[in-house]
């Protein structure tokens, strides 16, 4: 190895540049490692990689980028969706929306759950798109067919009475299933026992603005269990004793309320009645726990057994939203509102130009829903006493 | 300052720490400034940041993430875009999509020109959404109106004749001076003067892939001029005497005809007939100075001259394939075959399983059209003795 002579007028110069060199690689790791922790001036660098590339295949030269993956600390979260192997190419667009806007920033993982085995398309096509973890799970037998104490002659009825009533999916044993597995089934897939979080996404669903922040780092940060975007009322028709049931399971069980409950976001009466309200459970950021505890397994339980999912066509949505709003804290439930999102036929879109603009958001806001009076968003504004964007009220209509 | 004191016999070790840091960084700054230039193995960082956020505003924890601008070597390239006000939301899915896929990674600046001024909405949520610097042109009133030498009563009888032969956009004025402005004027505009290239978006187009290269510097450094993704056979009817222009025009000026121009793309039998294949020009990657040139700016005026964009309805894109087949070398023309493309109501995407998924497109390749029939994609590739991708037989009716 060749030597490296240093004239003796330059050694304490060395030394100190040495000294300096030590000092600031040390000073880099400890910003590295430690400087996350609640420090708001500390800052992180993930890199990105640029060469030259000549192509062996056309011969071309291209100059390409690409991504490292983050390193970050993470929570054990997933992103979960119930899709047929049919969904495949409208699902990619959710997908490509959702590592977009999101994931692409932190690579956590997706399951894909089907009561069908998953086609090889299916797997490649969706692995290729997502940057975390991809797994393919099968729903059991038990968790999508009729219970034994259901009379199946009293169900066929109903469907047919529904569907001479025209109620959406009224005459749909599948929907039913699906509305079921969703509701109390979904988390208990094996392959949902590795997170303790999970959002929730279905096909042709669009998110319209940036999210620049780990929205699971964000609920467990701030004590949050559940989230939701789009909130509206449910039809009358498809839950008739819905509350009955619920109010009967509450005096058999007060205990899992606690005090500061949310019964005024679902009821205008004091739970007397339902108001309909729930949150539209096509989008749900959501601690597994929420349903994997003591109260909500008793309450899926009651709701099963009194045969609702069959007899009438009860949604996940408004006995989720029941749950969340009886079994958690207030405060626990969260509306992410700057999130823009589209489900058809209704949008979130921010309508303070400050959190559009700032989230780089492609939505219209005439088109925002939010505060339409025939979404529940204001209500649940109303009753946590959380302050409303200006201008809501020209929404409302 | 404390003076930091180190025992003798660490001296030599500190020394040498100090040569090494030198060296390294030394090491570091070569290969980020000089590391780029044609070497496939060196690689350049572009970080990202995140920090712990306490929002002032909901007072809740934010974990945020941030990207660094780009900081490499760019080409001097614009994307362009011709949009009116009522445009903007309809714009904002293309500009997302152009965004996501491809400018987030290179920042490259955006021109929109518009025959009325822009709106202060429509120029917040642009500037918003777009990573480079966005500019706003108004068309002069010469480039977007009939020129003193067109007989309005010959004009309007011909757009009479077209509406009642049904034949699309026959009947528009200003869907003519769209085709006229972007023939020959949209290069002229003085926003595009500090420019090389152009990739020109038009509004509800979408790319389909993930373009991890940067396009602009792929033309420059492997000698292309002109770049489509989609290519189809013209109207007939709009443009009956376009080609007798041309030959006239080609008789008159043999000089502006490289040797190696790709006649044989516009013409099955050595130039006698047109037929009727062109670039779709809703997108187009291109050198500026190939509409400046002098070539095409005689060609332009001897169109203009004749009147067929307003006594037929002459279009852009067979004015742009022509006289890019003609006055370039045929290697100077080039497909992105990688690039998945949508406008209504055609998609190009990619039919290879190994590009398809490798660039994580969100199409599906059942419905690519570059290889249908109807299409000019398996034409161009056959005239230039390209291969085209296993299985494109499969796909071309």
């Amino acid at each position: 190895m060749a030597k490296v002579s240093i004239p003796k007028n330059r050694e304490l110069l060395v030394r100190r540049i040495g000294i300096l060199c030590i000092t600031l690689g040390l000073l880099y790791y400890l910003l590295n490692n430690f400087g996350l922790q609640y420090n708001s001036n500390s800052s992180r660098t993930v890199g990105h990689h640029e060469q030259y590339v000549l192509s062996g295949k056309d011969g071309y030269k291209y100059r390409k980028v690409s991504y490292e993956p983050y390193t970050g600390p993470k929570e054990k979260a997933t992103f979960v969706t119930l899709a047929r192997n049919s969904d495949l190419y409208s699902l990619l667009e959710s997908i490509k929306s959702v590592e977009d806007r999101f994931n692409s920033k932190f690579q956590y993982d997706w399951v894909f759950l089907n009561d069908e085995e998953f086609t090889e398309e299916f797997k490649n096509v969706t692995s290729a798109l997502i940057s975390g973890q991809t797994k393919y799970g099968l729903v059991p037998k038990e968790h999508w067919s009729f219970p034994s104490w259901i009379d199946q002659d009293k169900a066929a009825a109903v469907r047919e009475e529904m569907r001479a009533k025209k109620i959406i999916y009224g005459d749909s044993i599948s929907y039913r299933h699906m509305c079921r597995f969703e509701s109390g089934f979904f988390y208990r897939h094996p392959l949902l026992d590795d997170y303790d979080w999970y959002w929730r996404v279905e096909p042709d669903i669009k998110l319209h603005c940036d999210i620049n922040y780990d929205v699971f780092k964000f609920m467990a940060d701030n004590n949050k269990k559940y989230a939701f975007t789009i909130s509206i009322k449910e039809y009358e028709a498809t839950i008739p004793t819905l509350w009955k049931t619920t109010r009967d399971f509450m005096a058999l069980h007060p205990e899992y309320l606690p005090e500061n409950n949310m019964l005024d976001f679902l009821s205008d009466d004091d739970g007397e009645s339902y108001n309909l309200c729930h949150f539209w459970s096509n989008f749900e950021i959501a601690s597994l726990d929420l349903w994997r505890g003591e109260a909500y397994s008793a309450y899926f339980e009651y709701l099963d057994k009194a045969g609702g999912f069959f007899y009438e066509r009860w949604g996940d949505a408004p006995v989720h939203s029941i749950a969340a709003s009886l079994f958690l804290e207030r405060d626990q439930i969260h509306h992410f509102g700057d999130l823009g999102y589209y489900h058809v036929p209704f949008h979130q879109c921010p309508i303070d130009d400050d959190v559009r603009l700032g989230n780089r958001c492609d939505c219209d806001p005439k088109k925002d829903f939010t505060w339409h009076s025939y979404s529940c968003g204001s209500k649940f504004y109303a009753v946590n006493k959380l302050p409303r964007p200006d201008g809501w009220q020209e929404h409302s209509s």
